[in-house]
Order: C-alpha cells, then sequence, then structure tokens
C-alpha cells in the first residue's frame, strides 16, 4: 500500500516533466539565427551523448554479463535499471536543456522574470526527473523483487539495490568526467585561444570553438550533474534500505522502516514541486532571493511532509531497537532528518558566502587581480582550501547529532533527507548550463547588449548554484560515509557469523582500529585516489584544450576571412575533435576507483591475508572520503569564486572588462574552470563507486566457493 | 658507555661545522661592491630572525613556565633545550649562509666545480649542525636525566623527552611559516611588480624588494627549513625512544634497546660527513650526478655502520619480545633500518622525476605554458596532484615491509634510519638558497653573464634538491605517523591500565575503531586542518606580496631617478616591512595546530565523554597525517616543476625569455612559489606539534587530579 503511494508520488515528477517541457516549447525560440545556432549546439549535444553512452554501454554490457555470472540475474537487472535510468535522467535533461536556452535568450530580451522562468523551469525538469526515476527505480525494483517472493532482508534483494547504485555510479561517473572533459576543454581551449590571443569576445560567432563551448555546457553541466545526482541519491536511498534490512533483520518492523527513506523522497518530491512554483523574480530583481524563496518553501514543506510519513510510516512514539542494540524513536528519525535539512540549508549558504559576488571571498580574489595572475591565482587557491573548513565542520557535527540521537541508522536518515530535496537543488543547477547557453546565444546572434546584461545576472548565479550543489552533493557524501562504510562492516559481519553458509569468510577477522597498520595504509591508499583521480582529470582538460587552440590556430590561418566575420568557421570539427578526446580520456580514470577496490585487495590479500585485506579495505573506503571530501569541495568552490571573481571585474570593479586585472581573472577563471566542472565534481561519484564496488567485492566473494 | 661514544659522534657534527666554516671563510668574498651587497642580506637575515625569535622567546616563556607548573621542571627544561637548540641550528646555519653566497658567486666567476664546492660546504655546515644538535640535545639530556636517577622508563624521562620535541616542534613551525611568508612575500611581490610591471629582469638592483628577496631565502628556505628538520629528526628519535620504553618496560633489554635509534643517529653522522667529501662535480659537469655521488656513499656507508651498530647494540640474533607480544631479532631491526634507507632513496629519485628539468612532468608544464597563463596552472596543478601518488605509495609499502618485520618498532627504526641521513639531506637542501643569493648577488654586482649562467645552473638543481628534501621530510611523517599514534595510544593505555594512579583515567574505554562516529570526527577534523593551515599561508603571502608591491611601486612614484639607475632604492624599508608583516602573519596559523587537540579535547568531552574525546582526538592525529601527506606532497613537488618549469624555458625551449611561454611560466612559478616555500614544507612541522601537543595533553590530564 505505502509501497504504491510512493510509486504514485514518484509518476508526478514525471508529469510534472511532462507539462513543464510542453510550457516550455511553447514559447517563443526567437530568431532563425538564434533558432540555427540552438540546433547546432542541439546536434553536438546529441552526438557527443549517443557517442558516450555507447562507450559505457560497452563497459555496461561487460559487467552485466559478469554480475549474471559471478551473482544472478536478478542483481545484473538491478545494475542495468540504475544504469538506463541514470542514462535517461541526463539524457531527457540534456534534450530539455537544449531547447530551453534559445527561448532563455529570447525571453530575456523581454524581461529578467520572464528569462529565470524558462531558465528554472527547464532546470526543474532535469531536477525532478533525476529525483523522480531515481525513487522510481529503486521503489519499483523493490515492489517486484517483492512480488516474486523475495524477503526485504533477503541477500538477493540486498545485492539487486546496491547493483541498482552500481550501474547508476558507473554512469555517473563516465558522464560527470567525459561531460566535465568536453565542456572544460572547449572552454578552457576556446577561451586561450578567442580571448587571449585572438582578443575577441567569449562566445563570439567567428571563434570556433564556441559551439562546442555551449555543446559542453549542456553534456557536463547538465547531463553530467544529472546524473551524479542521480546516483548520489539512488545509492543514498539504497545504502539507507541496506542498513534497515541489516539492523533491523528478524524484526517484525523491518518492512515499514525499509520503506521509510523511500516515503521521505516521495513526500519530497511533492514538496519540491510545489517548490518551483514560488521561483519568482522579486520587485528588487534578486535572483538569488527568487531561487531562496522557493528552495525556503519547498525546506519548510518538507518538514511538514516528512513529519506527515514519520507519523503514517514508523510511528512517532515507536521503540525500535536494532540488532545491535541501539535504541531510538520515530521522534528521533523525524529530528535526524530535520537535522539533513538543516545541513543542506547551512551547506547552501556557506557556499554562497564563498563563491557568490557579494561577499569577501571573491571581492579578495578580485582584489588580489590587480596585483597580477600570480596573486589572483595564489589568492584563489587560498580560498579554495578555506572553503572546505566550514562544510567539514557542519558535516562533524551533523554526525555527532544524528549518530546520538538514532545511531548509525540515524546518520542514514539524514542523509536521505538531505538528498531528497536533490529534486529542487538540482533544478538551481541545472538552470545554470541554460542561461549559459542563452548568453552564448545572445551573443552570437548578435541581440542587444541588455539582453546579455540579463543573461550574465543569470549565468553569474548560475555560478553559485552550481558550486552549491556540487557542495551538497559531496557534503552528503560526506555525512553518508559512516553510512557506506556501515553497510560494508555489516555484510561483512553478516558474512563472518555465518561462515559455514559462506566458507569464504571462515576465520576472519576484522579488525578496524586506526593501529592496524593495514587500517592505516588502507586510509593512505584511499586518500591517495582523489589526488591521482584529480590529477587525471586536469591533465585531460589540459590536453584537450591544447588540442582545440590547435585546431582554432589551423582554422584560424586556412580561412583568413573568418576573422574579417566573411567565412563561416567549421563548428562541426571542433565539437567531434572534443568528443573523441573526451570519450578517450574518460577511459582510465574512471576505471581507478572501480578497480582500486578490487586491486588492493587481492594485493593485499597476496601480502598478509584475508583479515588484513578486508581491514585495509575498509579503511581505503574511508581514506578516500577524508581526503575526497577535502579536494571535491575546495575544487568547486574555488572554482566558482575564480569564475565569480571575473563576474565581479566585469561588473565595472578594479578596472572593469579589458583591464590587467581583468585579465588576471580570465586566468582565474581559466584555471578554476577544470576545477569546478571536471575533477572537483568527478571526485563525489568516483567516492560512491569505491564504496558500491567494494560492497559487490563483498557479494561476490560471498557467492564464491571459498 | 655506548652514550658516551654517541655524544662524541654527535660532537663530530660539531667539529665539522667549525672546520668547514673557517674554510669557507678563508674564501675570497669579492668585489666591494658583491660584499656590500651580501652585507646588506646578512643584516636584514639577521634582524629578521633575531625579531622572530623575540616572538617565539614570548610564546616560549608561557609555555615554559606552564610545563614547570602543569608537568615538572625537568620536562619544562628538555621543552627548553629544543626550543634552545633547534632555534641555534638554523641561526648558526643562516649565518653561514649569508656569508657563503657571496664566496659562491665569486668562485662561480672561476668555475662551476668551485662555485658547487662553496655552496655544498656551506650546506653541510647547516645539515651536519641539525642532525648533530639534534642528537646532542636528546642523548645528553637523557644522559643527565639517567644519571640524576631516573630509570630509562620512567614517566619523567618520557615526558621530558616528549617535550625537548615539543620545544624544536614549536620553533619549527614559527621559523618555517614567518620565514615562509617572509621569503614569499618578498618573492612574490618583487617579481610582480618588478619583473611583470617594470620590466626589469629578476634581482636588478634597481628593485628596492630584491635585498629581501635574497634575505628572504636565507631566512625561510636556511633557517626555517633547518628548524623544520631539526624538529622531524628529534621529534622521530624521541618517538622511537618513547615506544621502546613503552614496548620494552620491565625488560632487561630496555636500556640497550633504547640507546639502538641514538647509536644509528650517531654512526650516520659519521657517514653523512665522509660523504660530503665526495661531491665533486664530474667531468660531464652533472651537478645533480656529483650531489648523488656523495649521497651514494653517505648511504652505503651507513648500511655499513648501522650494521655495526646493531651488531654492537642490539646483536643481530638476539630475539626481542614487546609487551604487546610481538617478537623480533637484531636482524629484523637491522633490514627495518635499511628499508627506511631505501625509501629515503627512492624518495629522492620520485621527487627528483617529478621536479626535474629532464622529465616528462616538468616538460609538461613547460609546453603547457605557449598555451598561455592557465594552461600553465592547469598543468602545474595536476603535476602536484599527481606527484602525491608514487611517494605515498612507497610509504604504504614500507608501512607494511617492516611492520611484518618487526611491528611497530620495526617502523619507528626504519623512520629513525630515514631521518639519521638527514645530515646529508639537509646539506642537499641548504646547498640552494646559498646559490640563489649567488645568482642574486652576481646580477646586482654586475658580474659578467657566465657567473650568472653558473649560479642559473646550480639554482636549478637546488630547486629540485629543495624538493627532495621537503618530500623526504613529510615523507618519513607518514611513515612515523603509526609511530606517533603508536605513542598515543600506548600513553593511553598505560594510563588507563594504572589508573588507580592516574585518576583521570578511570573508567576510560578506547575505541579507535572506524565504525566509531568519533573516529571518524576525528579524521574529518584532523583532515581539515592541512587545509586550513594552508589557506592561512597562502592568503599571509598573498597579502605581504600586496604590501611589498604597493611600497615598490611608492619607491619607484617618489623616486623617479630608481629606474634610471641614479637613485638607489631604499632596500632597508622592504626588508622591515616584511619582517614584521610576516611575524604578525605567522601566529595564528602556528597557534591552529598547537590549540586543535586541546580545543578538540575538550569540545567532545563536554559532548560526549572522556572516551570518546581520547578516541576523537587519537583519530585526528591519523587525520592530519592522511591529508596533511597528500597536501603537503602536492605543494612541495607542484612548485618546485612550476620553478624549474620556468628555468627550463629560460634554458631557451619554446621561445625562451621574454616569450609569451615564459611569461605564463613566471605566473605559474609565482603561484608555486607559496605552494612549496610557505603552506607546504610547514604542514610537516604541523602534523609532528599536533602529535606532539597531543602527548602532552595525556601527560598534563595524568599529572592532573582527575
Amino acid at each position: 500500500m505505502a509501497l504504491v503511494l510512493i510509486i504514485i508520488l514518484g509518476l508526478l515528477s514525471v508529469v510534472y516533466g511532462v507539462w513543464a517541457t510542453k510550457s516550455l516549447m511553447e514559447a517563443d525560440a526567437g530568431t532563425p539565427r538564434m533558432r540555427e545556432i540552438a540546433g547546432a549546439i542541439a546536434e553536438g549535444a546529441q552526438a557527443y551523448l549517443k557517442r558516450q553512452y555507447t562507450t559505457i554501454a560497452i563497459v555496461g554490457a561487460v559487467i552485466f554479463v559478469a554480475l549474471i555470472f559471478l551473482l544472478s540475474f536478478a542483481v545484473a537487472i538491478g545494475f542495468l535499471i540504475g544504469a538506463v535510468l541514470s542514462a535517461a535522467a541526463g539524457f531527457i535533461g540534456m534534450n530539455v536543456s537544449v531547447r530551453a536556452n534559445v527561448r532563455t535568450a529570447q525571453a530575456a530580451s523581454k524581461s529578467l522574470g520572464a528569462g529565470l522562468e524558462i531558465a528554472f523551469k527547464s532546470g526543474a525538469v532535469t531536477g525532478m526527473l533525476v529525483a523522480g526515476l531515481a525513487l522510481l527505480g529503486v521503489a519499483v525494483y523493490y515492489s517486484i523483487l517483492r512480488i516474486i517472493g523475495f524477503d526485504p532482508g533477503d541477500r538477493t534483494v540486498i545485492d539487486a539495490l546496491v547493483a541498482l547504485g552500481f550501474g547508476a555510479s558507473l554512469i555517473s561517473i563516465f558522464a560527470r568526467l567525459g561531460g566535465g572533459i568536453f565542456t572544460k576543454g572547449a572552454d578552457v581551449g576556446g577561451d586561450l585561444v578567442g580571448k587571449v590571443e585572438a582578443g575577441i569576445p567569449e562566445d563570439d560567432p567567428r571563434n570556433p570553438a564556441t559551439i562546442a563551448d555551449n555543446v559542453g555546457d549542456n553534456v557536463g553541466d547538465c547531463a553530467g550533474m544529472a546524473a551524479d545526482l542521480f546516483e548520489t541519491y539512488a545509492v543514498t536511498v539504497v545504502a539507507t534500505m541496506v542498513l534497515a534490512s541489516i539492523f533491523f533483520a528478524g524484526n517484525a518492523l523491518l518492512p515499514s522502516l525499509i520503506l521509510y527513506p523511500l516515503g521521505i523522497c516521495a513526500i519530497c518530491i511533492v514538496t519540491s514541486i510545489a517548490g518551483t512554483f514560488f521561483v519568482k523574480l522579486p520587485a528588487n530583481q534578486s535572483i538569488m532571493g527568487a531561487l531562496y524563496r522557493g528552495f525556503g518553501v519547498s525546506a519548510a514543506l518538507s518538514l511538514v511532509g516528512i513529519a506527515i510519513v514519520t507519523a503514517l510510516q514508523v510511528g512517532f512514539t515507536t521503540e525500535y531497537t536494532t540488532t545491535t542494540g541501539t535504541s531510538f524513536t520515530g521522534w528521533d528519525l523525524y529530528l535526524c532528518a530535520v537535522v539533513g535539512l538543516v545541513i543542506t540549508g547551512v551547506i547552501v549558504v556557506i557556499t554562497e558566502y564563498y563563491t557568490g559576488t557579494g561577499y569577501r571571498p571573491v571581492k579578495s580574489i578580485a582584489a588580489a587581480s590587480v596585483t597580477g595572475h600570480g596573486t589572483n591565482v595564489i589568492q584563489g587557491l587560498a580560498i579554495s582550501l578555506e572553503a572546505t573548513a566550514l562544510p567539514a565542520l557542519v558535516i562533524m557535527v551533523g554526525i555527532i547529532v544524528t549518530y546520538s540521537l538514532a545511531g548509525l541508522f540515524g546518520i542514514a536518515i539524514a542523509v536521505t533527507a538531505m538528498l531528497a530535496l536533490a529534486g529542487f537543488v538540482v533544478a538551481l543547477d541545472a538552470f545554470g548550463p541554460v542561461t549559459d547557453n542563452a548568453g552564448g546565444i545572445a551573443e552570437m546572434s548578435e541581440l542587444p547588449p541588455e539582453v546579455r546584461t540579463s543573461t550574465d545576472a543569470l549565468d553569474a548565479v548560475g555560478n553559485t548554484t552550481k558550486a552549491v550543489t556540487k557542495g551538497y552533493a559531496i557534503g552528503s557524501a560526506g555525512l553518508g560515509a559512516l553510512v557506506l562504510f556501515a553497510a560494508y562492516t555489516s555484510d561483512l559481519n553478516h558474512f563472518i557469523a555465518n561462515a559455514s553458509q559462506y566458507p569464504y569468510f571462515a576465520n576472519v577477522k576484522l579488525d578496524f582500529s586506526l593501529a592496524n597498520p593495514y587500517v592505516v595504509v588502507g586510509l593512505l591508499f584511499g586518500g591517495m585516489l582523489p589526488f591521482l583521480f584529480g590529477a587525471m582529470g586536469m591533465t585531460a582538460v589540459g590536453r584537450c584544450a591544447g588540442s582545440i587552440v590547435e585546431e582554432v590556430r589551423r582554422q584560424f590561418r586556412e580561412k583568413p576571412g573568418i576573422m574579417e566575420g566573411k567565412d563561416r568557421p567549421d563548428y562541426g570539427r571542433a565539437v567531434d575533435l572534443l568528443t573523441k578526446a573526451a570519450i578517450k580520456e574518460m577511459i582510465i580514470p574512471s576505471l581507478l576507483p572501480v578497480l582500486s577496490p578490487i586491486v588492493g585487495y587481492f594485493i593485499i590479500l597476496a601480502v598478509a591475508g584475508k583479515s588484513e585485506a578486508f581491514s585495509a579495505v575498509g579503511a581505503m573506503l574511508l581514506g578516500v572520503i577524508v581526503t575526497g571530501l577535502f579536494v571535491a569541495l575546495s575544487m568547486t568552490s574555488g572554482g566558482g569564486a575564480w569564475d565569480n571573481a571575473k563576474k565581479y571585474i566585469e561588473d565595472g570593479h578594479h578596472g572593469g572588462k579589458g583591464s590587467e586585472a581583468h585579465k588576471a581573472a580570465v586566468t582565474g577563471d581559466t584555471v578554476g574552470d577544470p576545477y569546478k566542472d571536471t575533477a572537483g565534481p568527478a571526485v563525489n561519484p568516483m567516492i560512491k563507486i569505491t564504496n558500491i564496488v567494494a560492497l559487490l567485492l563483498l557479494a561476490i566473494l560471498a557467492h564464491s566457493a571459498g
């Protein structure tokens, strides 16, 4: 019954998506020139995604078959569902986005408010689909498994849900990284050769890389981000359900508790949709104010909605006791969910402080630009390092408070509540690439400068909301670290306790104490991964940008008419070149987190033994969080701050556009690009995939002969 | 008897220092103009150090008095010895360095080999004094405590040795940070306003910041580095001794085992001195080859020397069993020492690969400079992230191998052996600022360009050896993490087991399992510190550089004759301004690691209780290592690579000096400056000080009423 309701609420997101898309498509798509440009962007984006998904499909097919043999058909199907829905969320979101961009540009030529409405509605479609499809995927597959006769706590159910998370993670890491490399290769390369060498403005139609840059916004910031949040959402819900099934194994209350996270997610889809209707530009023209209003309404309604779900699903006064002896009431769980919402709010505020144009950090980078490129970058790096401290403290407080309330399950519920608002948060984020594109289209189709001013104002807010989403996604991973680690240890303990059934685990003794050197080695190995992964991402962007620079220079050289505006650049070649390069570059780094737990396990197994290997892999899961949290936060916030420092100067401070300070700020922005849009955000799925692979490894070993 | 021999060998370093200084002073100090410049540098450096030590003395006096009351007079004296000797090593080293610089410039005007000899001998004085004074401090104070009647395993002995480490750490963090801020404030500020704005070359006498830049090399790269390595050396030896006293408490073999680390250090002072005589420029003029030869001889002799010490002090076949039940022989300990030497060698090679001009990383940054400032910085950041992986893997392998051989004590012996070569490694490093200064003096006194070519060649090697030393120092901290953590847990267990004597620890239950949320919170809190600390260091450099830019601009404006070479800039004002600024900026970040364990402990104590607070602080000690290792490695290697990428271009690649690529490389070098010389290296003492303060906190709590 509850499941049916959850599925119905999940379907609401699809209904909203269809309705919003339809109303978007009715908006004016502008002049023929604008349509032509938007068409080129859409074509490039579709071509890229097609190629990306084809490549991932090959990797996915291998894993699918492997899972059938190593585990079971039901598990492999779970993997497939996660992968397909994640890809679908990104694909649909991107398709809406490439249609909304031109309409936003057209609407912005009327008023800022109209532009905001279109852009935000387009973002909301992506947001609701991400949350809705993730919820539906988990809920529907869980229902099917139940209907065909599995118990809620059955290993196959757990493994199938974990595999669903793995499917989502796999798409996500490829999409985040591939899309990120594409978009920043285009952006950095295009800026270098256009703005710096040829001295033409951003998005100038004479720049052969300009369409590729706009394609990149859609495949990276829209489709890539959608896959990332889909994964975060799915993995969190799955981990919470797995934890419930372990902590309440054999408990009569398990069936209702296991649905509690789904219930929270379902009601928050409704509150997120409701919130979107409150995003309207206020009289003071504050875009951030409009977005905050909608977010505030969503959050407030969620407080009420989650209270209702708590009352109906788990009961405020019911006492629960886990198999490990922790006791709590429904009321405690509700408070944990409230803490999750509060953390979301606080992280939003902190990120806005660090990346918004109105506060000290961005202003300090802008001021440092006056003394040159070097000081701009130094100050930006300083801010990026500093920006990690407050979110980390918030997460630490969150861990302590929710653990005190309801133990590990309390932490899991807090993360679930945090991510339940993903629909709205993704809407805030997916709005960014639409406005960025709209600006590009306005520039290329030579609309009046006021239009560009409007889209620039929207874009500056987009930089902040993009940083906010990333901080939120990585923050939830930080808070969820213990949940994922708990899933790993609980699984291990289950297998060890039932070693007669799972002979591989006979005589395994876990020692997760920090005094165990294998734990320290695991922490260091995990800690190394985000750095190495970040290095690969940054290098890939540098290489792609370099090849774009060569290509653009070649076009300028072979067709001198381009710069005079007489000849048309070959936009398609740049898109094609980047597509191939990005796909090639994404493979190795994406496999790093997939293979690391497996390789790490077998190396320590060979050197020391099973017990040590399991301890080291467990520690590795926390190690990857401990450094990953800081690396990701610093990269995403720092990059956002650099970008907005440039915008702040362009708004007329420190000499404005064309000044020496502006040139230094452009350098900082360029450096921040791969930080905030490639390496930084890809750390998030990387952390999750390492954890999920470790869980699957356990399942596979449990299946093995021993 | 063994102690007397150890002290005699320690005194050899002082003898070497006196002899080498005397032979240095006999070298030709060049023209009057050169002497005048060198005099100005020496004066500025002395003025800075005087002010820095005065400031630290105030902090130190407060702590000294506090230690008398909180612990005992013997402990406070230990603190004083550590602080005074650390300061002395830095002070003497710097004084030799400011005399060697001008003599190196003069010698380089004759031949590269002559320049190398003077510069390296000056570095060797600092190196031997660092190792010798640290060894003497520990050995002599330990002898005194023994003579006045304390047992080797007495708490007062342990506390006094820990306090000695704390004294060294405190000087070290201030000196590293203060010196780092001074040197890079001058370097960055001077470059920005000189090279970039005024278009005059580096070290041009018309630049009012140029003397300050040279002063900075001495107070930061020489005195600051000396204090850092002194601390690393002292803390490692002390931690190993503490571990011995805990692991072999009540064992008749304790007195000989506790002297084993001192014996290793003593013999390696002899082998390091011997190695210095093999540093001679070979026929192929390879400076690095000359240094490697000396290092190779030292290392090979150390293998023999440590074998002799092992035979005499612990016996190859003697069986040892710790109180925790680990058994090993003297032969196992010898192998651990060998592993320590091998790790040192491997880290040297890896660091040279990442920072030397002959390999892919530096070349890739140079190549990326062709497409502009942005790509230079992106590639530099990518390399800096990547450069962490191999050293981290080496450390992991080291932990596993040495732990398998002889448990935690084996790891401690490996770190001891690693640091026993500090004398030679510091010599490699302290040679850097001398050659850097020599180049400056050559430029300012308008010596023929060939001289500058020679000093530049020496300087490029100096950049690599500086990165090597930092990698080595932080690598030893990574390997030593478990030792320091073991000292903390062993101490705690000792207090808990004897709660009747230490009532504060009654009913404390330790749980260092990763499944404990307070452990995760501790890991995150510790993980946050290097990021926050790095942010503060970077910001401080940015601010100081900004004030230097303002000052130089003011001088250029008020005295237009400076640029025409008719008027002399006021060098003293820039030095004075930086001195004040650096001292002010160093205080808050230096207190961060001192206060964090204390504040962290009391907050968790208030929220959750003693057991949780001790677990969280313990986890914090590992957290600070896990992120600190990577942050420090990435900053020091990345910075070195950026610097040498600039040098590589200046050698005539990608257009050479004055090309657009060169400008981009200058930006990268500027960014790398605070990375490699301020924030990065200061992370090393930061890690140690956090650990030492935690140990002292335990001692103080044990002393308290409960």
